[in-house]
């Protein structure tokens, strides 16, 4: 760090010493200073197709990597990715956007400048209501504070923040020195502890606990830890649908993915059968649970979460969520044998294509249950899509990412990319619809221009298939594409068109052995084919009615 | 209009009302119920690829067609094209946002439902700073007066408003009956005639008047009105960039378009050295008054709008624009001859290619000059492709579109959809940089399935060629497309690549002779190539400096 930095400067250190070493975007005249700034450091601009697909790749960025940031120019950029930074909110990634916007000596005489809409403070002011901080870079006396206390909030509450840089105070040096702050949330102990004997004194008692590890478990790093602690005390796990992965599912006392009437039926019994349930940063979101299927009794909760700790029926208001899972983890419980067998995972069965036979959502998640390995990680985009890859069984700590609660339609591709600008060492398989497909597709040209080898699988079911089934009509229709014809356009890529069993694993032996660029296999579904995940889900509102 | 009408019905028929017959968007589970609603009157749903296209078409729609409506589902759909609202507001075009949400019985307990982010009134909120009216409709008792009310103020103001519907509230039926309601804004009339007076005495005694019809001449449809007016008193007009084509330009009277330092020379002096400055309905932002190189003299200024009617330095406040701009076209005015020759417009020039020259935006645009005829529609995205197609000659009162002043690049294909959506025997020619075509240009798809025989030229200069004269960096650099290739992703279309003069000659009469689908002409030109306008511009704040 040099003796004096800029605002802009500062900023970018304070960005590098969060983790972030790559920034999404797309530059304009209010943010060009900034940019050549970013260009002239060690962080590298990834740009994208338009500011949305940005904010979908550096929001995926965040939950691999703890931290992503996106940097485009005021109002036509920022309000074209609110929507993204919506999905980060609600799904708790630390994502921060920054973006310039005029100067304040410019500002002067209230002039209609262009991209202006309505005041000058428009921007920020929409922003307020999607991030946990929006600050305007305005006052050289307080902008080293403003960046300090923005980057800790997204630390803490893994959620965005807003940092606005009026472009003529990108270059400017604050006057006064100035100590990086770090903020700490600390528990009350005697609150921790009281919350601690009590969850220990529930756990010795029970006969069958079980953990179900959420989201947060993710985004506050916990995940060995929690393993640790199953494993010590033999209490089997579930993941959620937004924390799918979190937890190696090839693990022994791993039960599956529990959301309510959507959960497989053995794991539902389980969980719900359950004296003794952990839910550690699970979001109970109606995602999460099976659309409100489910059914579980708060009498035998110990609830914890980045908002909130309870015990059944009561509250503790002063216990941070990392120190009551890392108290926990340390408790010492009587030693316990498993009750009865788990419901084991079942096995992958042997997959050999049927001849001629039509391609099926369910077959074709069997047959991809089988080429998953470590590296892998499934990008899933909403519909059918995320419902039917809950039953995939993936591997380690970041290998499924989708918008499971938010379900932003057109997420996977963008935030494929950011797959392999996090680390090119991974390799996205993306599970998107055609719906989902048609609005930000077009991003695979990023992942092209960057030569990556990602492989995506676009369901071609001529439509919004899962709203078929909530109400049919012409709307549900979308124009045909040839996806596979897309590589054509972008110069690089396999493009490849799968009608039928023995199509289908021809095409994924050759995209998994094409490793030099993108591969795009356009799978023909009938229109009303849908997954067993999503049929588990319709029966199960039905009797839930 | 039936008896009873439910909500979502009075909605529709309010819509028709306003002449408005088609709704652009698309369907999500919060707006289902409302979908199969319209889909069952007369109304026609266009699906686009994303609701951000959604919105620019919606937008563009609203100008040709007076009122415009783009419907979509809560947040995921509503956040995604906040943008597109945000441009309608400041270049004031009457789009009205309908958009569903979830059932006000549902929110009880105040669940985590799906898509949601924050309060349940999150996308409310953000739409408020965006519009001129933002309703949720829960309350039957209201709702019909809050339909009425949106309508009349988007139609009074000429900019959005925003009306939600709670998926539960679509087919309740108010329990008391109503009366449509309509909203008028009068003049003050003393203060009319004081404002008449005086300016017919300032124009009675210019020797050198000059009318500038701004985009409120447009919006308020008072076109004509202002050509009676000019012609009756032989005073010559210009137009701006934001309301190129509100005059004939073939028209004796007409100059070209005032744009400060960036228009023809002759016009500039013409308009800056006039004595009496009648200024009608003109946004004084820094796009029309060519980035503040313009030098108009207040001191002679007649300036009326829909927010401000003031005469040299003094204010009239309760004078409505339509009023005073009508009293003014009615008074009777000594008869006067032109003082001098004006500023003639440019004849064509006879244009022959050069037989593998390479193209140039300078030829490009003398070229398409000569091919415009009075069904086509220019519609311009930002950039070079907007500052050179001031130069062009446009016929009619809707003859030119482009996002002039907030300037959203990715606003021109999605635009030329809702030309064709709105009068199919319009014929758009789309002059699109490349980047702003990776924007958004992945919506040819819904002009490909309507069969739309739209022009579209790609202006191929390998990226943001005019940041490139503000800074350069590698973040200006984007991925080349085979843009002529994309015909095959959509299943029709013609194709062409040009790179020299006779190429782009024959080409461009290939694309006006194919009339079956739309054709892509992917132009490449120099990427430091610019226009004879960018050009003037530069020059002309280098020289303000």
């Amino acid at each position: 760090m040099q003796a004096n930095p800029s605002i802009g400067q500062y900023l970018i250190e304070r960005l590098q010493a969060q983790g972030i070493r790559d920034v999404f975007g797309i530059p304009g005249d209010f943010v060009l200073g900034f940019y050549q700034m970013l260009e002239q450091s060690p962080m590298r601009v990834i740009g994208t197709c338009n500011e949305l697909n940005a904010g979908y790749a550096a929001d995926a960025y965040a939950r691999l990597n703890g931290m992503g940031a996106v940097c485009v120019t005021y109002n036509v950029g920022g309000l074209s990715l609110v929507n993204a930074v919506a999905g980060a909110y609600a799904e708790k990634s630390a994502l921060v956007v920054i973006t310039g916007s005029p100067g304040m000596a410019e500002r002067r005489g209230n002039p209609l400048l262009h991209h202006r809409v309505g005041a000058f403070s428009t921007q920020r002011d929409i922003f307020e209501k999607v991030t946990v901080a929006a600050v305007v870079l305005d006052d050289p006396e307080t902008a080293f504070r403003e960046i300090d206390r923005c980057l800790e909030l997204a630390r803490l509450h893994q959620r965005p923040v807003y940092i606005e840089i009026p472009r003529d105070m990108v270059d400017v040096v604050p006057p006064h020195p100035y100590r990086s702050l770090t903020l700490t949330r600390e528990s009350e102990p005697e609150a921790l502890r009281e919350a601690l004997a009590e969850a220990r004194e529930l756990l010795a008692k029970a006969r069958r606990p079980v953990i179900l590890a959420g989201l947060e478990v993710h985004r506050c790093r916990l995940g060995d830890t929690v393993m640790a602690f199953a494993e010590r005390h033999r209490i089997p796990l579930c993941s959620t649908i937004l924390s799918k992965s979190v937890i190696d599912e090839r693990h022994p006392l791993y039960l599956g993915v529990y959301e309510g009437a959507m959960s497989r039926e053995a794991v539902q019994r389980y969980v719900e059968d359950s004296d003794c349930l952990i839910l550690l940063g699970v979001f109970m979101t109606d995602m999460e649970l099976g659309i409100y299927t489910a059914a579980l009794n708060p009498e035998n909760w110990i609830f914890a979460s980045l908002e909130d700790l309870r015990i059944r029926h009561h509250h503790f208001h002063q216990v941070q969520f990392v120190d009551f899972v890392q108290g926990l983890a340390a408790a010492e419980l009587p030693v316990r044998s498993l009750p009865e067998p788990l419901p084991s995972h079942p096995p992958r069965a042997a997959w050999a294509p049927i001849a001629a036979a039509p391609v099926t959502n369910r077959r074709l998640f069997e047959k991809l249950d089988g080429i998953l390995d470590e590296r892998m990680v499934v990008v899933c985009d909403v519909g059918d899509a995320l419902f039917a890859s809950v039953d995939l069984g993936t591997q380690g700590a970041t290998q499924f990412i989708g918008p499971a609660y938010y379900t932003s339609m057109g997420f996977a591709v963008p935030a494929a990319l950011a797959v392999q600008v996090h680390d090119q060492n991974l390799r996205p398989l993306v599970i998107v619809g055609d719906g989902a497909f048609q609005m930000t597709g077009h991003e695979l040209s990023s992942i092209a221009r960057l030569g990556f080898n990602t492989i995506v699988l676009v369901l071609n079911n001529k439509g919004y298939t899962t709203e078929r089934y909530l109400a049919e009509g012409r709307f549900n229709d979308i124009h045909p594409w040839q996806y596979h014809r897309l590589p054509e356009v972008f110069g690089s890529g396999l493009g490849l068109e799968v009608h039928t069993e023995d199509e289908l694993e021809e095409a994924l032996a050759r995209a998994v052995a094409h490793t030099g660029a993108f591969t795009l296999v356009n799978i023909h579904l009938d229109r009303m084919d849908i997954s067993p995940a999503l049929e588990r889900l319709t029966r199960g509102i039905r009797e839930s009615l």
